[in-house]
């Protein structure tokens, strides 16, 4: 394979194939100077789609609410995924689908005249964070300078570009010596974080703020594989006292997984390493990666 | 000029300038996926760029507080813009200046890490509300259904991209007849509206919003014109209420100049037609375009 063009990764833009490192979009794409955009991003995990069909309705539900109007429906776009990933030969793959509001046409700046366009690419698998990083737990840093975008601006159920609250969190969990950061609504409640979604283990249930917040496939997977291991899961509204008193804590991505936290805002929570319910969820969300209920292998050729 | 490839529009990308149609970033820079970026928009009117220096000092101030550290500066930047527009040949150009975080160039997702990334292009002069729809004066809508993105979650003085709110109230302004809309943030103060700042005349004083917007170039414009003229003027919140209530409402932009609004939410908005004050500042607006003090001329070849 050392001659596959596509090897670091391959793009599907203007319905060309593209090795990712010559893949780009039009600078004049409203999807780029007005963020107007929805997208989803699914993993390949030894060689098999996760949940490809949930990330795909997801996407699609995003595109309806934004009133795009596509020209390529979800079995293309199933089809354009698998290629790429195909095409790249990567086993283990970060696979993002991009739909965008598009460009002028027609010399208007009515967004309803707008060609929508669809983007998509495979690249090397991506962990917010790393493995060897996972095992020790992360440092996790309770913004303070930052609330997250309100839903009642911008609706964090359409997944979306809108990062700028979240890079400033990052930036401060920087500052503070932290590994990332999670944001506080208005009201002091906890939300997610840039990629994530998060859990806390108090009291004998699992809990993740109910709104407010993108609703994750791996949130989603932990709630269900919760379901099936007996262990008590609820959505609900909670504060930052929830997050720092927690047994346990971790944080949701389809690019990482379940990533145990082992300090909030420089206190150790739990005994300081992944605990019991983290541990146990993580092994059974990459067990799932390997079972047929959840997966679509990808036939390389 | 008939041969000449940049009559549509110059951009300058990765060094090289660019025909507007053929314009392209890369699909992994996090401009475009996470709208890390910020950006200016100078007019060139009649030749001449308007207040240039002013929009490279805010655009210089954003990607300060955004903790950029590009490799180009000021001096640079202006040598590009005008090499753009003279390419063009364009006598009346919008031309966009973007700095964006840039690309992971080290396997790394930490945004310190990241090589910035400076775009521009000039293209044809654009106007949020065209000449002739400027007579009439437009309808706008007071947006329900969106509340603009609050300065605790992304700052609107650092120009961004963040447009999804904006786009939600453009949505609804269409929807309820309107011709575009102006949102409030929670508490229902009223903002600004998708690339514009708003402005009342409401009992002897022109208003405009203190906070919670983008400090533009053309809302300062308008400031400094309304002292020059002895009209009493001030920075100040306001609700509904005095937009409906207001014996002048106009909207500014450097896309459109000072744009007179003759309905609010269907209502009719003083005698229905372009103000005493509108015209007054719209008039000396434009006069100023040919201003030494204001402009800077392009020396076309």
């Amino acid at each position: 394979m050392a001659d596959n063009l596509f090897a670091d990764g391959c793009a599907f833009i203007d319905e060309e194939y593209i090795p990712i490192a010559e893949a780009r979009i039009p600078i004049l794409d409203t999807g780029f100077l007005r963020s107007d955009v929805t997208y989803d991003v699914v993993a390949v995990w030894n060689g098999k789609f996760f949940r490809l069909e949930d990330h795909l309705n997801r996407l699609e539900k995003g595109w309806n609410r934004l009133r795009m109007k596509p020209n390529v429906g979800k079995e293309e776009i199933r089809e354009i995924l698998f290629e790429c990933v195909r095409r790249s030969g990567l086993r283990n793959a970060y696979v993002e689908m991009i739909m965008s509001r598009g460009i002028d046409e027609h010399g208007s700046r009515d967004p309803r005249r707008f060609s929508n366009k669809f983007y998509a690419y495979a690249i090397p698998y991506i962990w917010i964070v790393k493995p060897e990083d996972q095992e020790p737990g992360i440092h996790l840093v309770i913004a303070e300078k930052a609330i997250r975008i309100p839903a009642t601006a911008v609706d964090p159920t359409i997944k979306n570009f809108h990062w700028g609250d979240l890079t400033r969190g990052l930036y401060e969990a920087y500052d503070r010596g932290g590994y990332t950061a999670v944001l506080p609504d208005s009201d002091g409640h906890i939300t997610e974080g840039p990629g994530f979604n998060v859990f806390v283990y108090h009291e004998g249930t699992l809990i993740t703020p109910a709104s407010g917040v993108l609703e994750g496939i791996t949130r989603r997977t932990v709630l269900e594989l919760a379901e099936t291991l007996g262990i008590p899961a609820e959505l609900s509204e909670f504060g930052a006292d929830v997050l720092k008193e927690a047994d346990e804590v971790f944080i949701t991505s389809t690019a990482g997984g379940i990533m145990p936290v082992a300090k909030i805002n420089g206190k150790t929570i739990g005994t300081g390493k992944p605990g019991k319910i983290t541990t146990l969820i993580r092994k059974r969300y990459w067990e799932a990666h390997d079972e047929n209920q959840w997966t679509t292998p990808v036939e390389y050729t």
